[in-house]
Formats: structure tokens, sequence, C-alpha cells
């Protein structure tokens, strides 16, 4: 899922989007809380009718972003307090009103309002912070009642698998339509996300949806799909578009770099984006430079579509019985197995 | 013509471009030249292929720039000597010098390299700028030596009839495949500028394109136009839109106003651009007041959409021969003579 925080994948329009190949796209209920406000999204029919993008949307549960970027004043077992940083007001947000705004939003996926504890955290911190998320659980699943709209529960649980264990038995008795591993991308090693994922994945049901929260390199998206995984979001691709850095193959190009200015060649041959059908490495690296717009468009589009199609090569390699954790399918030793 | 002054209209891509209706398109030989440098653009093989746009393309001279952006070392009848804003090193801009670069530019259109002298100057200093303007027309018809790129020569003369009448009779004489009024839209009075139309246009070729420099608003263009004026170009529409302003009808709006934020109507219901047909004043208010670049780009798009529909309708009414220089498409006693 691409994220489009504020109802907009950033400088990408939503045609675009949709030659990216992507399906789903995330917006944040923390960011459409403050601006523009549930109600006014809600009077326009809804997130997908306020973007303009019919296709299926996710909103997160406004957690996340109130304990990483909120000025936060107080949690406890009711929810979260937090001053607004537009006017300084102090807005609660508690599991039913995390359900409230989402349901007003109305995107087809709505996720449980969790307590995701930094890392690193005491084994104390985190016991407690599965405690209260399960709770919280609880009351979301009270709260929400909206029949077209799915709620999927998140698994907490830190690096100590036995709170892991316990948070995914926990929110697999919900029954709900859909799990989420959350409490990665917090800036743990990249091995223990793995372990995470290793570990949680086989204690979820085998026959809904697993959304590994915030992850969206090309190596952990394979590893994570290798162990059951079907669900991602990540700036990533749109945030490394703006500054400049495009992603081609399994590297990062920054396309800033002097060896691009006199290289008239396709970004990537390979790659049906507009970037790389109509543009030259020569012109985005002017466009960068220059600190054009349009290229921070034209890299963002290009990073998009490499993720896409890069899962799209995930789906077809699982279908064809060939797909591994290393799966590369640029790499000349794989072309024989691989579209690409 | 929209402005693509580094080699693209700012946050707008070709395809979208395309979709404006726009045919011709401007670039900036002075920004050019200091970045990329006409060099690369030529190893792309031209200015088309660069930027990837394959309708017609005229480049500027570079003087006006010069004169109004650059560090200003010394005007002489050689050329202009300016200072690189980049890096300090000085650049002798001269008649053959700008030739040299639009050439290898490679537009379809090549513009003479003129003297225009800032709003107000005395009629000394536009005498001397009209002369001055006159013999480097001469060195530029020499220097200039591309069969598929057109040179188009440029009338100065200021606010004074005697000068505007000398130096279109002198231009004309040129015999060149088009030729432009310059030294309009640096600050004189509106009324002063349709003045020097009126004045002027019956002294150029009736069967060579009459091209108006740097004007763009809906009002002057249908003055110019009813005195005889084919081309224009104008940074407004992109300008106005990276503020979040557009142009609906004959007004401006400013989408960041208050009264947009609970206005789920298109912004201009009968405009066919993607702004207009996917989304609402209510989205558009939010991603300007949210400073998303979604936004930038949007009212772009429906800017220079609006002004293209506003030049096709009028070429329609002149076929139809109802058109006027107070033609407003829009206006509902407008509407059983023209199509808006």
């Amino acid at each position: 899922m691409p994220v489009g925080t504020l109802g907009t994948v950033k400088g990408v329009t939503t045609s675009q989007l949709a030659e990216t190949g992507a399906q789903m796209v995330l917006s944040n209920t923390y960011h459409l809380h403050l601006q523009p406000g549930e109600e006014i999204v809600a009077d326009a029919g809804g997130l997908h009718r306020f973007m303009g993008w019919d296709g299926p949307m996710l909103t997160d549960s406004g957690g996340f972003q109130v304990f990483s970027l909120g000025d936060l004043n107080r949690i406890d077992d009711e929810g979260v307090d937090f001053r607004n940083p537009r006017n300084g007001s102090r807005i609660l947000l508690t599991p039913e009103r995390s359900m409230q705004i989402q349901m007003r939003l109305g995107a087809d996926v709505a996720m449980a309002f969790d307590q995701c504890p930094p890392y690193p955290a005491t084994e104390n911190d985190v016991a407690e912070a599965c405690r209260r998320t399960h709770a919280w659980l609880g009351r979301c699943a009270d709260a929400h009642q909206r029949d077209d709209q799915a709620l999927f529960g998140i698994v907490q649980g830190g690096c100590f698998p036995h709170l892991r264990d316990l948070s995914a038995r926990t929110v697999a008795d919900f029954n709900l339509p859909g799990i989420a591993i959350g409490g990665v991308s917090v800036g743990e090693p990249v091995e223990e996300m793995h372990q995470i994922v290793r570990q949680v994945t086989p204690l979820l049901p085998a026959d809904r949806p697993r959304y590994l929260m915030g992850i969206g390199t090309l190596r952990e998206m394979a590893v994570a799909v290798a162990n059951g995984i079907d669900m991602f979001d990540c700036v990533l691709p749109t945030r490394l578009g703006r500054h400049g850095t495009a992603l081609v193959g399994g590297e990062r190009w920054n396309l800033r770099n002097a060896r691009f200015r006199h290289d008239h060649t396709p970004l990537d041959a390979s790659c049906p984006c507009i970037a790389c059908r109509h543009h030259t490495r020569a012109y985005l690296n002017h466009l960068i430079r220059s600190e054009e717009l349009l290229g921070l468009t034209l890299l963002s589009i290009h990073n998009l579509t490499h993720l896409i199609r890069f899962t799209t090569a995930m789906g077809q390699a699982i279908r064809d019985g060939c797909f591994s954790e290393d799966f590369a399918p640029w790499e000349p030793s794989s072309r024989a197995h691989h579209t690409w």
C-alpha cells in the first residue's frame, strides 16, 4: 500500500497512482483528524470520494502518530491525551474515538487502536503495552459498527517471544477479518523483525490477510512473504522519490549524482512507468538538480511502480512454485524463471 | 504557450500537459544555458527529446532574463556581460552566442537577441535600445543557420509611438517567418500595452504569426487577438496554481479560502481537466492548506486548461464571426453563441 497520509500520495494524481499498479492505499487517521477533520471527509461521502480513489483503502488508528509525532500529555487505560500541534488544543484519543473517526473516514479497512512501545523498551513496558493493546482491542471491536468496513487487530509484543506469542493468540481469538503485526519498523535490527515475522505468522489464521505494518523494502518484503505475510505499507518509495533517490533492481540511486548528467538512457529499461518510458537519467538528474517539482513526481511514480512490480512478481513466482526469500527477479540468473 | 522554464512546465508531466490542450511550449535559454547547459540538451537530441515533448517548442533569446535576473556587468553593442549566479563566472551573451545556444537547444522557433529596456525608460534610452535591437537582429539573422528552426524578430520601442513604428518597419523588413512584440509586460499600464498592440500589428506582415511576449491574462489576450495577435506566453497559470489560486470564468479564486472547506462541488463544472472531473473544491482547499504537492499540480493543470480553452474558444468565435474584445464565453449571455 502506497501511503497517502493526508488523502493524497504526495505529488501523484490518482490516475498516475492507478498506473503504478497500486491497488490499496493507506491514509493516516491522525493527520486527517487534524486536517481537514473527519466531518469534512464524511460530508464528501467518505475518503474514497474525498480523494477520488475508488480502489480499496485502509486507515491506521492514529495511535502510532500520537506516540511518535504528538505532543504527548498522558497515556493511561482510558486512552492517549495529546496536544494538537496546529492550535495547541488538547485531544483525547481512545479506542472508541479512533473507531468513530475511522468509521467516518470510511476506508475499507480500519485498524484497531493499539499502544506501540518505542524500541528499545523494557520487558515490563512491553508487557504493559500488550495488556493495554488487548484491552483496547476489545473496546474497538465493541465500538466498531460498520458492516462495510473490516476491522483488523494488531499484534504487539516487541522483541519478547513470549509476549509476541501471547499477543498473537489473544488477537487471533477475536476472529477478525485480518490481523496486523505492529511494533516493527520502530528502530529494531532487521534480524529481530524477521524473527518476529517467523514466530508470529504461524500463530495467525491462515484464511485471513496478514499485514506487516510500516515495512516496504524489497528484501524485507521477500522474507516476510516467504513467511506468510500478505500486506505492507511504506512511505519509503515516495519519501525516497522526493529526496531524488530511485529504486533500480535491488539498489538505490541518487539521481543528483554527476554520473547521470550525460546519461541519456532510461532510468530502468525494464520499467513501464512514465519516468522510464518518456525520460532519461540525464533529464531526471537535471530536474533533481533544478529542484523541479516534476522530478519528485516522476521518481515517486517510478519507485511506487518498482515496489508494485516486485510484489506482483512475488505473487507470480509463488503461483509458479519458484519463490524464495532471496527473490531478485532483475538478476540475470533469475530471468529464465521470472518476468521482469 | 505554457512556460517550461527549465525544460519542464513546473509540476506537470508531458502527458498532463498534452491533456490541457496545449500545443506549443516555451523554454528559457538563459535558464537552460546555466543548467544543464545546451551541450547536454543537444546530446540528448534536442529539447524535444530531452524533455519528452513532441509538440512545437519555442526558446526565448536569454536577453530578457539577463536584464531582469542577471547580475549585470555591462551592456554595449557587442552584447551583455553578466555574472553566472550559480558559480560567479562571467558570461558574455551576444546575438551570435544566443543563436548558437538556441540552435543547440533545437526548439522549432528561436527568438532574436534583443535589448528590452525597463519601464519607465527615457525616450533616449528606448531609442538606443531600438538601435541596438535592430543591429543585433541583423547579426542574429546572419548567425542563425538551422533550416528546421524559425527565427522570429522582436519589435521594441517602449511606449513611444514613433519608435514602435520605426521598430515594426525595421523588423518587418527582415522578412522573417514570425514577429514578436517585446517590451510589454514589463510594468507598463495595461492601456499602454493595448495601445502598442493596436499601433504595431497593422505594420506587421499579415501572413506571419504575431507573438505578444509575456502576456497571458484573459482580458489582455482577447484585446490582443481582436487586434491581430496569434501567440502568447505566460507563467501566470502555473505560478498562480503554485500559489493556490484557480482561474474560474474571468475570476481568480484563492482555494485556501475558508468558504471552500465544506464545498463538495467541482472547481469548475464546465472544465474537462482532472482537477475538475475527479476532485472537489473542498479537497483542493484541503490540499492547499496542507501544502501538498498534488494541490499545486492540480491547480496548475486546471489553470493551463482554462487558458487553452479560452484561446480555443476565441478561435472558434472568430471562425463563427462573433468574436469581440469583450469575449467572455462563460457568461450566461454568451452561452447561446459559444461552447464553454
